[in-house]
């Protein structure tokens, strides 16, 4: 296998551990928990794994294990550091009992219902220590959440004398793991689940979880280009750059590469949603920048884009579901209507909110709206491009204002999306060290019985040494929320708090920075050099953690 | 200004000279010169600037400098190092005495012809040591090639009293400062003109300049992002990624992220021109690729495509010529048929060959080509989403094999263009010391009297030590070509050579980079750590100087 010279070179890279990790260990118990709302419902869903206490992992005696096996599984979309999670996982259970075995379930938790598997042995591990990308055994996106799911798992649990079973997830899949591991608990199966905080998208964190692993360098590798087309922005001085960013439910990856980057605009979707904000107040909040900037001879600027933009504009959510309902019960007719009437159509037949907003769409949203459709007829808001209907509603705008005499300038727009771009970089020191921790403080949870149980890793502003390792029961996390109509005990996701320090700080420089060109150039990843410069947090972190 | 710790850690790093170039030195003269073709045409247009000796700086005794002004411009597109050819120069002529002054003019040579202008003090060159952009004194795309230009011009730096101009451009570029250094050579205004090889593009290389910089920086930034899509692309196993990579009018940039990042694909748009392929062609090579590793049960891969390459199918060149001409002769027509009916009567309307092409287009091409003109009535075929072009045609083409049974493997599609990620990046150790060191050798061809010289700095995959710098007569790289229906003197453009080192290496590898997963993950550009992790040169100066 060809590999690239930074590869090999990272390859040696030993990721920090917290100190109380670093010899024996024991497990140091806390209070009892409850869970974040509707108490009474999830203790009821949750007989044996409700309530348990905080554990944190202080330096201990040396003790023997018996030896064991333990299975792990990649769940969802990548994020940087997967694989060290992993190595720290092979390198805790070897250290506990070196005949300790790992399994690995291929392709996500299909996987483990499949049957499909393989051991990962020290050769596996050492080719993926400090790599990007989840390739070591592939993730998936099946939910582990029905009865006979649980049962086929079990049979190939049992047959590779699995005593632990480590899902690597986002909220979903880490929901998933605490029924599972309830589930396992009530039917006396002897198989323990702990699970591992993972996404990008930043939206997993709350007291006890501090972060997301993946989030710290999927935005610094955003930023990284945000930068490089800042600066070129700035150096070419003609065109306006929206860039949209991934992230569906939540903005904090729009939010973190802004407080990086220091761009003309960000667009924060759970602004706009509590400020109930239209589309039409978008287009004029961008526009106003745009006319501002170019007031001053600034015809150049860069916007930043949250992916889930349109869901959380109350407006066009009304619009989607009225046009869902409408399509799903005149599809026929709709169908009949030659295409070049369509559009006139839908205009006539929405009610007077809706069919006003539909009408101002650019024609190719307009028509993505009516036509891609997914399997259950409902409009894929995830085709959107975002970026491109911003820039064309602005333009369009800005036109208006031209004829107007309320704006004389340039205006010009090239787009980008980045997602793809990040997921799969190899981890920043931070996420190494992270991860690494997380799987080894996963690994100390097993060796001390512990099932339903997130690996939690504190105190992450601070030198990797002084960080705080332990385990959080999950359902401490969890509230009842309704999902496909029905109430269901989730993980509570973390949107933008608009009161936190992260947004606050942002929204305390946001007109500075869109009147002047305050870029900032965070440049690439780097692994190697002063510690300033590798092992910084995120802006998000540092700030959430400022006293 | 805010920055980010690595614009702080950065600022403080030195490149890296040539050894002749740390003391005094003194210019060896070379043999006479002659222009690579056209020797008499070109002679007769150059008298005073042809056939000058080329240039090498050796070790020599320290010599007294009277003071002098010299003035810099930036031209044409981004390159990241710009910034490091003015420190190298900054560097250079304040060696030779301290009281010389550095004038840049402002956004390119427009700065020059109308007189806008800023001293470059020690304060501001700090400040932009080691950076990317060209934001110091920003770039523009005029062209020096008029009389009057080059009098207003002649007309401020004689105001300044400057004695040299250094302009920083393109093979264009160069090519006009030639023409500029003639011009004042004969009309013995005492002002000398260097050039700098700088294109991210890479088509300005030859014997004697043996790569233009920004090349290396902006290659290795793209390669990190296709490589974290590799990544991405092998651990979710779902998605076809196609990349489109700038680079108008040679393919050097996608040959270079190919040797990078081994994808699955990766067309060349030089080879697509020698072997007079087909959209058809490229369409069916990339299908069967997609056909070839679904049988393998490989549903997912990685094609990079140059910028430029629609142009480069002998067919399109050829429809498109015959678009414009109709459209030019029968736009009124045209432009009262009925938007749904445009297609159809195109397709009346085109010669056999051409339309049968049209008609083979999708839609959205299709309306591109015969909607979106330039203000000549000429097609735009840099708005053309080649990316998303051949895409969908490779889908339609998988459909039809389906239905035969020649294919039974699923096709989902990602779309990236990548081009204003790269162009202002932080530029590599390579660049840094490249830049730096041509722009001090700029300086030494100024004290040396030299005119119509560009800088040249070779042995670059030698440690920046052993590298040998010295100036190239510009018209030594000339050669007569028809531009706008005129024969011009111009800098022959570089083009990948389908017998180099570099395509040859790639053609050797692509059938098994095709069929296997060999992706390479090169990672962000690393400022500080190993050598090899830090120096390395490009894949492309690799093979082309391996013995």
């Amino acid at each position: 296998m060809t590999k690239s010279s930074l590869q090999i070179a990272r390859a040696a890279y030993q990721p920090k551990l917290p100190k109380a990790l670093k010899g024996a260990v024991v497990a140091k118990m806390g209070e009892a928990t409850q869970s974040v709302a509707d108490q009474e419902a999830i203790q009821k869903l949750f007989p044996n794994t409700y309530g348990m206490p905080l554990i944190q992992f202080v330096e201990g005696e040396a003790k023997e294990f018996a030896p064991m096996n333990v299975g792990v599984i990649l769940s969802g979309g990548q994020a940087p550091g997967g694989h060290n999670v992993i190595s720290g996982l092979f390198d805790g259970i070897k250290k506990l009992n070196p005949a300790n075995k790992l399994y690995g379930f291929i392709l996500g938790p299909g996987g483990l219902v499949d049957h499909n598997y393989k051991e990962l042995t020290a050769d596996i591990i050492d080719e993926y220590r400090n790599t990007g990308g989840f390739d070591i055994i592939g993730s998936g996106r099946t939910k582990l959440e029905k009865e006979d799911q649980f049962e086929k798992g079990y049979e190939i649990l049992k047959e590779l004398g699995i005593k632990a079973l480590v899902i690597i997830g986002g909220d979903d899949s880490n929901t998933n793991a605490c029924v599972l591991a309830e589930y396992y608990a009530a039917k006396n199966y002897g198989i323990q689940v702990i699970g591992c905080p993972k996404t990008i998208d930043g939206d997993l964190k709350n007291d006890m979880i501090e972060t997301s692993f993946g989030f710290d360098t999927a935005c610094k590798t955003y930023s990284e280009v945000i930068g490089n087309i800042e600066r070129d922005c700035n150096s070419a001085r003609k065109y306006w750059h929206f860039i949209k960013l991934m992230g569906r439910s939540a903005s904090h990856i729009a939010l973190e590469c802004a407080l990086q980057t220091q761009p003309n605009v960000c667009i924060i979707s759970e602004e706009v949603e509590a400020k109930n904000m239209s589309l039409d107040d978008v287009v004029t909040y961008i526009a106003q920048v745009v006319a501002d900037r170019a007031a001053d001879g600034n015809n150049f600027g860069t916007v930043l884009i949250p992916e889930g933009l349109i869901e959380f504009i109350p407006a066009m959510k009304r619009l989607i579901a009225e046009l869902n309902d409408f399509l799903a019960a005149n599809g026929e007719e709709f169908n009949a209507i030659p295409a070049n009437e369509q559009r006139a159509y839908i205009i006539s037949k929405l009610s007077a909110e809706n069919s006003a907003i539909y009408a101002s769409l650019p024609e190719g949203v307009a028509r993505q709206l009516s036509l891609d459709r997914d399997p259950h007829g409902n409009v894929q808001v995830s085709l959107i491009e975002t970026e491109k209907l911003l820039s064309e509603m602005v333009g369009k705008k800005l036109a208006a204002w031209k004829k107007e005499g309320k704006y004389n300038g340039k205006f010009s727009a090239q787009h980008h999306f980045f997602g793809y771009e990040g997921r799969c970089a190899a981890p920043s020191n931070f996420d190494a060290d992270y991860c690494y921790s997380l799987g080894y403080t996963a690994s100390m949870l097993i060796a001390n019985g512990k099932t339903g149980y997130m690996s939690s890793v504190r105190n992450t502003t601070a030198p990797a040494a002084e960080w705080i390792a332990g385990g959080v029961p999950i359902t401490m996390m969890m509230n009842m929320e309704r999902r496909h109509g029905e109430m269901k005990p989730v993980i509570q996701k973390a949107l933008v708090k608009l009161d936190g320090a992260p947004f606050k700080a942002f929204a305390a420089q946001r007109a500075a920075w869109a009147k002047e060109t305050a870029y900032v150039y965070p440049g690439p990843i780097q692994y190697f050099g002063p510690t300033e410069v590798c092992d910084e947090p995120t802006k998000t972190l540092q700030l959430e953690q400022a006293k």
